[in-house]
C-alpha cells in the first residue's frame, strides 16, 4: 500500500531534506522513524523535491510503501510519536500504487519571509531574512510582472545544477506587507535549484532601488546567472504547498 | 559609569537567566561578552529579575558598571557583535550611579502565548504552549477579574520560594485571540516565583470549563498552592516590559 503524507518541518536544525551520511536530514529522520515502525525493514521515502539547509516546509508532500495494518487516520499520530519535534506529519492518505510525490506534482507554492526592520529580532533569526532597510514594495510588484508566464529561467538558477531544460512557468507572484515583514508568494509548475532564493534576492535589489523593475526582463533574456542578484538566505524560504491533479 | 540596557532573548536554548556553573544562561553569556570587552576584568550584570528555563524576553532590563569610553549609541552594536544570536541588546542608556534594574523596577508586563489548535505547529513548538482544545475566552476573562488588585498570591506561587511577603498588585489582565493563539497579558508591581505560569495554568482550566470563574476567589483565599491549577510550561512565557519611574 502506498501512502501520501503532508508534512511540515522547521528546517533550522536540518542539513536539508535529502538523506546524507552523517548529517541530520528530514528524509533521514523520516526513514529512521518508518524503519523502526517496520521492525528494521528499510522504508524509502520520496519527497516532492529537496529543500536546502535551513529551508522550512509548511506542506511538503512525501510518499512511501507499507504493509502495516494501521488505520489511515492513525498514521500521523503513530509517525509523530517516533519523529523529532521539528518534523510533523499533518495528514496521511492512501494513494494509487503508481503515485509519485515528485513526478506527479503539478504546481508548487513557495513563500519567502523578509523581516524588514532596523534591528534584528531574536525570535525571527531562523525564520526570516533580516533586511535593515525600507523596501519599495510597489517597485518589486512591478518587477515581478516580468517573471510571470513561461520563461527560460537560466539566470535564476544556481550554476550547480545538471537540469538541462530550464523553462518553467510562474502562474502567480504576490508580494505584500504584514507588520514588519514583507512576504513573497510564488506559484509555478516547477522550480529550478535556488530559483526562489535568486528571484527574491534580485527582487530585493529592486526593492532597495539598486535596480529598476525593467532590468528583470534583461536578466531573463541574458540566460546568465551572473546577471541576476544574490541568492537570498535559505532561512526565509518555506515550501508552502504542493498541488496534484487529485 | 552605570549603563541600563533593554535586551531580548529567545529562551529556548538557555537554562534560564541566572548564571550557573556549567550551564548556558543569559546572565552568563552577557557577563562573558562584557568581560571580553573589558579585557578580562569581570563585569557583573544585574537583571530586573530571573526568568526560568525556556522563558523568553522581549524587554528584559539589565544594568552593569563600565569605565570603557564607548559612545552610548555604539554600545548595542559593540555588545551584539560579541553576543550569541539568541540574545540581542536593543537599547543602552546611561543610568544614575545608584540605579538598580531589580530594586527600582516599578511594574512588569508579562505575556503568555497559547497555541490553540488540534495539531501542533513545528514553528511554535518552543514559543507557545500548545492546547489542542477550544478555550472559552469569555470565561477566562471573567475569572481574571478576581485576580485584579492587591492580594496575597500564595496560592499562585511555587512552594520552592523563600520570599515571605506574597502580597502583590495586578493592575491589568487582558486575554485575547489572534488567529490560532490565545494571548494573556499581565501587568503588576511584581510577580512571585512561577506566578504567571500558575495563573495561566489555572485560567486555562477555567477556559477548558474544568473550573468555574468564581473558583478563582476561593483559590486566592485558600493561600495554598495545591488549590490552584498546573504550572503552564515556560516556553509560552515572555517578559515583555519592565517599567521604571523615569
Amino acid at each position: 500500500m502506498r501512502l501520501k503524507c503532508i508534512i511540515s518541518y522547521d528546517g533550522s536544525s536540518f542539513n536539508g531534506f535529502q538523506i546524507q551520511p552523517n548529517e541530520r536530514t528530514v528524509q533521514g529522520e523520516l526513514q529512521a522513524a518508518l524503519t523502526k515502525m517496520h521492525k528494521g525493514r528499510e522504508i524509502k521515502v520520496y519527497g516532492s523535491g529537496r529543500t536546502d539547509r535551513g529551508v522550512h516546509a509548511v506542506g511538503q508532500v512525501i510518499h512511501f510503501d507499507t504493509d502495516l495494518n494501521i488505520p489511515i487516520d492513525k498514521w500521523p499520530v503513530a509517525l509523530n510519536a517516533l519523529l523529532p519535534n521539528d518534523i510533523l506529519v499533518i495528514e496521511a492518505k492512501v494513494a494509487d500504487d503508481d503515485f509519485h510525490a515528485r513526478i506527479h506534482a503539478r504546481k508548487k507554492e513557495y513563500r519567502y519571509f523578509v523581516h524588514c526592520s532596523r534591528l534584528p529580532n531574536v525570535f525571527k533569526r531562523n525564520y526570516a531574512h533580516h533586511v535593515p532597510y525600507q523596501l519599495n514594495v510597489a517597485k518589486m510588484v512591478e518587477a515581478s510582472q516580468y517573471l510571470l508566464g513561461t520563461h527560460d529561467f537560466s539566470s535564476f538558477c544556481s550554476a550547480k545544477t545538471d537540469v538541462e531544460d530550464k523553462v518553467r512557468t510562474l502562474y502567480q507572484i504576490d508580494i505584500w506587507t504584514n507588520e514588519d515583514e514583507v512576504i513573497f508568494r510564488f506559484i509555478g509548475n516547477g522550480f529550478l535549484y535556488n530559483m526562489v532564493r535568486i528571484l527574491v534576492g534580485t527582487l530585493l535589489e529592486v526593492g532597495l532601488e539598486k535596480r529598476s523593475p525593467s532590468e528583470i526582463k534583461k536578466i531573463l533574456e541574458a540566460k546568465d546567472r551572473r546577471t541576476a542578484g544574490k541568492t537570498a538566505p535559505g532561512k526565509g524560504l518555506y515550501l508552502w504547498r504542493v498541488y496534484y491533479d487529485n
